[in-house]
């Protein structure tokens, strides 16, 4: 069955770790393919990027953050039933994540000295301001062979790798916590309690026709569901899975 | 043998008409492709396409410039030597387009008033904005039918037909308006006369390592050579193809 998966943060940190989480994998995908514009993605997402760790003190919340989930996975040890060698492993993946982010320089500082780079991100936030007579320097890369551009995209990525590395793991035991549950919205409505839950997941069918629009923090949180097609109706009862995690 | 091809504008109208072909080129390139995260080249397009539709008065301006170049082109009927046949085929062409860009209603103006995109386009330019929490509305867009996705960017795109035929053909006139003649810098360093010219357009071997800087109005203008390399020197004598337009 076809399904629709949103995400919702429950709080800001969430709301940045998602948002970094995404332009990472943009950068990601964009530097494997072959596209003729495919470098507009890869370099708007990494731009975004330093925009948004200039803003934060992210290495030290996400250590922090990284820390208190290790604290709560340390509580399955000597636990009955719980697979020891699995959790010991991922337990060795946290030291690791944790030991590399917190020794890491500030993150994405090579990127920011980089002549290239730091030469092209002004004219780049300008609509249509990355023509070739705007950048001849970025023109110029783009004529460089396909390996040649994918070595410097794999570079600038792997500068990056301590903060991708702590994030995708946290991301992921995060996600793992929680489980998808089916729940049914009744006149497009759902609200729940949410205790120190930090990310809400929803899977919906879209034969529904219908988005959520999730309000909340912490404690409570409600979904509402709304046509996407102007003025078109919805279901009285909506099924769809949630996750609270 | 590789060649880099690089175009200036010589003066801010031409520089416009340059950026708004560009953008044009990444929407139809983007609403082709079948790539999950082609949809941000193409949405960050259309809106900085809209962006600079509204800071300035596109249409008169292009209407009065091919109107200009029709004149220009009149002077060839009836000369010995000129293929007839292909000229007034032109003038069709020029007449029709004109005639379609100045009885236009004002450009972008349904796509302005569109509802998912007018919804989507404010958290487009926040960093990591379009995130499926950020843009509930674009996530479910993007996971309807491909077939449908690629209907919905024919039909934006088809709302700028007559700007986007209007300009192309107004660049490719100018465009053939110039031979492309081989020139020699002396030093990394050219100048030259371009009266009445609108664009110059410039061919240069990529093994050089080097990128041009262009400063110039219509009069006259100088082409800096520089090595795309830090620190790296760049030959005496740099062959180029130029055409002045």
């Amino acid at each position: 069955m076809l399904t629709n998966r949103f995400e919702h943060p429950l709080n800001e940190k969430v709301r940045i770790y998602l948002r970094l989480e995404y332009l990472l994998r943009q950068m990601t995908h964009a530097s494997q393919l072959n596209d003729q514009w495919q470098h507009q993605i890869f370099f708007r997402a990494l731009f975004d990027l330093l925009e948004i760790l200039d803003q934060i003190q992210l290495k030290s919340e996400l250590a922090k953050d990284l820390d208190k989930q290790r604290t709560k996975l340390k509580n399955w040890l000597n636990i009955e039933g719980v697979d020891q060698s699995a959790l010991l492993a991922i337990l060795d993946n946290m030291d690791l994540a944790h030991h590399q982010l917190i020794t890491a320089k500030r993150l994405g500082q090579e990127i920011r000295e980089d002549r290239f780079l730091s030469g092209i991100k002004q004219r780049f936030s300008i609509p249509g301001g990355s023509c070739c007579f705007d950048l001849p320097t970025l023109h110029h890369w783009l004529h460089l062979p396909l390996a040649h551009k994918q070595n410097d995209m794999t570079n600038w990525l792997k500068q990056l790798a301590e903060l991708t590395e702590a994030l995708y793991l946290w991301l992921r035991l995060t996600r793992d916590s929680g489980q998808y549950q089916p729940q049914i919205a009744r006149g497009g409505f759902f609200q729940h309690d949410a205790e120190n839950a930090s990310l809400l997941r929803l899977e919906i069918c879209p034969s529904y026709g219908v988005y959520p629009m999730i309000s909340g923090h912490r404690s409570r949180f409600a979904i509402r569901f709304l046509p996407f097609e102007e003025g078109a109706g919805i279901a009285e009862a909506i099924d769809f899975k949630l996750a609270i995690c």
